[in-house]
């Protein structure tokens, strides 16, 4: 299995996590984070901000949903505006499911 | 080593922190998340719940330790209905501790 | 790529951030956490703290860029007492840029 790390802007959300739902995956956990790029954060006028408020969603898929869920996010999150956000996807060396004991390597 | 992050129902936290203090790990960092599983969130009476708060914990163990880190956390974990929780285990490359310098490969 | 995961001091944050850029890297999400260590919290007079608040940060570099980067959250973050933190370092296995549709992989 994989496990796919999105950093995306807090207002993507609802498009985001719609699009993981039409391609079958339900399964997600978020957090909200703060964050900046290679853009060291944005200026409005006068002031800069360093971070900026972020989402984000981590989702753990098979590896042959892997290909679809980076699509599902990476059209949810899209503004085409520096600060869309970056994905990020590591190996799951082993998964577990507490209520049925059940355990999955890969 | 291995990166263990427990997603776990937030009134589980002491009975999974003490069940691992019981098999000698102490180190752990916690966070607030929210997250759903397969069955998208819960339905009480007329209201559907989309998402619900959890805990995510994570815990960096020895190769050797994971076995009995997965066990502890599982039977501190469990109630036995939907939503008690995925435990994700991920190899570490490399693990620095700040104060003493110290670096582990593994 | 590699995936840095550093649990400091809140009140090491800004040195940390600092050095980093300071040796050129300016991506960073943060987000506040609880832990502990190995010494279960800290003994301040008769009140035992079993847990405290941390900063996690993540930067996520390319393989050359890893020494430069724990060298510069090492720096940033120590104090010399217990609890200055824990950096560990995962593979990334591709990161996805949401704007541009890049991907990378290692």
């Amino acid at each position: 299995m994989k496990m796919i790390r999105a950093i995306i802007r807090t207002e993507r959300e609802e498009a985001v996590i719609n699009n993981l739902e039409a391609v079958g995956l339900y399964g997600i956990t978020k957090m909200p984070v703060m964050g900046r790029g290679r853009q060291k954060g944005i200026q409005v006028g006068a002031i800069r901000y360093d971070v900026l408020s972020k989402l984000m969603i981590l989702v753990a898929v098979k590896d042959n949903d892997c290909k679809k869920a980076i699509e599902a996010i990476e059209k949810g999150a899209y503004t085409g505006h520096p600060g869309d956000g970056k994905i990020f996807v590591q190996e799951i060396y082993k998964t577990y499911t507490v209520r049925s004991g059940e355990e999955k390597e890969k």
